[in-house]
């Protein structure tokens, strides 16, 4: 881990963070940090998304990791910019890293970003980065009692997606009970169940995702 | 996240880790560190050590979590000490926590401790508790390609245990590509793979378990 002088991290994170959100708002682009613990599924979800959304909107990806590259090697198939941070070491994204990654996108261009956050059900919850909405990618296979244990970030989430519900039948867990409790600990958020792998169960999150652009695009 | 002045604290942790390792020596009780992603499957590991060795050694949990006492609690049922250390947010334990619980649990009574980190891939690989050796629990869920991406962690792992086994076949993933990265990784490694909650594929570990208090108890 990178070791950093952390007073006030915080203040001057958030000021950032409203920075990039109002980059983002005055060029009409919308934004979601996509949140999860490791192999989780994130990189699969965002990996279809661009299957989906790069022939509707104009699409760049920045991609948190700790050392590779490897997730966004996975993307490349796709025409869009795909901007990588290592954070060597760092268990999260901050601000300023989107910043930089802001000075180097050119907004004006963009429509839709997708961050890829550090795999990480902890630090990725307190670092704001101005996107416009959190996605708690949830991998089923984590068990029944992680959103009051990582309680954070199923607060800050605006959706969770349950994902790897292809393999919940082979687990000992019963979904019903992993939902209520994520509305327990943040009654407004979103949940969808699907198999990040599998496009047929993704519909609901094209549909949710659309609607979140469009929503933005008529502020 | 708590926020602290990071400024030398891994020089201080180092510190306090070395001396709490020198409590344990000086104590003759073997402590394992036990660190895996959220979900991976720790607290089941812990369980059913607990069942093979409470009537073996004297031993104590020491429990790390965030908010809650969930896990601690699925130990209650066993008569030996529990430490609980919520982090309040925190990501990760570090060696003034484990000192502190080492005051409070009798040493000169214990054989064998077992303390759970805090689900993270990231940051317990940064700081040393004193512990004799470092376990991780990886879900063979989590996928093929994280020995490198959360290099760190499989570096400072003394065993990896691939947990998860029986959904494998459930799943498109290679575990001996998973086993070949993590020596490429880390060469000396120890890799071990079971299903935590399946007592009958544990035969390896307990017997590794074994082998290390022995090695430690004949020092």
């Amino acid at each position: 881990m990178k070791i950093k002088v952390l007073k006030n991290v915080m203040l001057k994170n958030n000021a950032l963070g409203a920075d990039n959100r109002w980059e983002f708002k005055k060029n009409s682009v919308f934004v979601l940090n996509m949140t999860s613990s490791p192999g989780a599924g994130k990189t699969t979800l965002i990996k279809n998304s661009l299957a989906e959304f790069t022939d509707k909107y104009k699409m760049a990806i920045i991609e948190g990791d700790l050392y590779t590259s490897r997730d966004a090697e996975q993307f490349t198939d796709f025409d869009i910019p795909i901007y990588q941070i290592n954070t060597e070491g760092g268990c999260h994204l901050d601000a300023k890293m989107i910043h930089a990654a802001i000075d180097d996108l050119d907004l004006n261009d963009l429509d839709f970003i997708l961050i890829e956050n550090v795999g990480n059900l902890v630090c990725p919850a307190a670092f704001d980065l101005g996107a416009d909405r959190m996605v708690l990618v949830y991998s089923i296979t984590e068990g029944e009692d992680k959103p009051k244990k990582y309680a954070t970030m199923f607060e800050k989430a605006d959706i969770v997606v349950i994902n790897k519900m292809d393999i919940a039948p082979h687990l000992n867990i019963d979904v019903d009970k992993v939902e209520s409790e994520i509305k327990e600990v943040n009654p407004g958020c979103k949940v969808l169940r699907l198999s990040a792998d599998k496009p047929e169960t993704l519909k609901e999150w094209y549909e949710w995702v659309r609607k979140e652009i469009e929503s933005k695009s008529k502020e």
